[in-house]
């Protein structure tokens, strides 16, 4: 991989997924106006997008145009962002900063942060079940609306957030804690290139079970390369409080294992990604390259 | 219509969605247990069940079995669920008693009660996408979700939510009340008659419209007596705060019209709704007795 073509790649998905966002988020002056303004705030002009990138480098490793997959990649971020907004409630994880910027409940109020955060799942769900560019029959879309909800649910996303709540300040082990992480990140994630599988319909079985394996063994590296960066990166450069899981005495994969264990174990987990994607030819490549950045990232 | 009758079709309906919601709601031993103890907790056993009841109605109206439409019954009142929880909490309406016991996140805390809520919307989509028990194609499932999303998003019952918190302490005239009401509480009652009728797709337009306007009015006459029930009914009847409303300065319709006329505008509303079921036969007694119900309820 070239730095060029992955710093390509995310841009393009970058400007893609901004794109279909604007498209899909209520405009800021209809009624109620602080309340979509509250939405828009939270979803546009910041973050990663590794979800949306991945659905999009999941498209193009089927064969599909990453068009095609718009209202998929908007689903994923607008969940990703009302479970940051919800996150970062003073009830939950308390925290001012996101992506650089105050907090949905700092920039607003509350109840605003809340109501956004609600507003935005059902919007996820509209998008795929209404956007026409979605160019796959009602049962395939029935299925992801499906996984979507599945994964956010109290069996994926939402109860991974329990979990992690749970287990504040107590002593848990290795097992704990990915188990957390399989439910609060990674099932976000997998849901994002299932989904993106899901609507090449006839692409084998197999496959889609290989770029789950994929999905699966990325969502913890990501979790575990986050995990590293809390300690290693400075604020300015992360966009959220850096030392949070530190000063909450929260389990992370460095405290239970050791840094340099910790830089492994991702390292390890990649290389388990890469090796999914064996059967697939270069039209798998972003998918490659994002598993590299994964771990190479500085926020 | 014989009292006997309404009490009768309440009953059933109510043991109807209790089963239903039992069996899709995650069990209370399967992890994470507090998020699965506190859904449960805030939708079995209580609640008037109106919406369910709706659902129930206007399938019988349409010529369906109540057992057809077990999916949509749950999903609107996991959504209505959902939206009490939030709506209570302490950054919103901040209540300490709901359905005569302790409020979601007084029995639980605060940050449980935000993913309950969260999860119990998800839960919704889930039932709509999942449940083998509504015999409508994949098409006609999809229009279900699109009508279930826009309703409880930011252009329906978040919004309202929203347009109430910014009402509040604010004078606001008649349009303005009724705006906020069509919204926080109409566009679910509206989307619980509508998804019942999408259940039958052979039913003429014409029917589907006057079910929708009979909703419409029930809607608003259903929260002018909620109001009116706010001033009138104690506490201990009412199962939430009595007074509420007027401790927190917050427009009503009694507020803003006057008791009496309060009272005929929850009359001229139900006439209205009751006027839209003229075409159709004894079938639709169920929806008949409901709107006499709503303006003669007494909590």
């Amino acid at each position: 991989m070239s730095d060029t073509q992955l710093t390509d790649f995310l841009a393009a998905c970058g400007e893609r997924i901004e794109a279909a966002l604007e498209a899909w988020l209520p405009p800021e002056q209809a009624p109620p106006a602080k309340l979509h303004r509250a939405m828009r705030y939270a979803v546009l002009g910041g973050g990663k997008r590794v979800r949306p990138t991945l659905v999009y480098a999941t498209a193009v490793a089927v064969g599909l145009a990453p068009a095609a997959v718009n209202a998929i990649a908007c689903a994923v971020e607008m969940i990703h962002a009302y479970s940051l907004i919800h996150d970062d409630l003073p009830a939950m994880d308390d925290d001012d900063l996101r992506r650089g910027r105050p907090t949905c409940h700092k920039a607003f109020d509350e109840a605003t942060a809340i109501l956004a955060g609600d507003a935005l799942m059902t919007q996820a769900f509209l998008v795929l079940a209404r956007d026409e560019t979605l160019a796959v029959g009602p049962a395939v879309r029935l299925a992801m609306i499906d996984r979507l909800a599945w994964a956010s649910g109290s069996r994926g996303m939402a109860g991974g957030q329990a979990m992690d709540l749970e287990a504040e300040g107590q002593e848990i082990d290795l097992i704990t804690l990915e188990n957390i992480h399989i439910h609060k990140t990674g099932a976000l994630i997998r849901a994002s290139v299932n989904m993106a599988s899901q609507a090449a319909p006839e692409l084998a079985p197999e496959l889609a079970d290989r770029l789950d394996r994929y999905a699966k063994c990325l969502g913890l590296a990501f979790q575990i390369r986050d995990d590293i960066l809390d300690i290693e990166a400075p604020t300015e450069i992360l966009g959220k409080t850096h030392g949070k899981d530190q000063a909450q005495f929260k389990a992370t994969y460095p405290a239970l294992m050791g840094l340099d264990a910790a830089r492994q174990a991702a390292a390890d987990l990649v290389g388990e990604a890469l090796a999914s994607l064996e059967p697939f030819d270069a039209k798998a490549d972003p998918l490659r390259w994002i598993a590299l950045y994964i771990v190479q990232r500085d926020r």
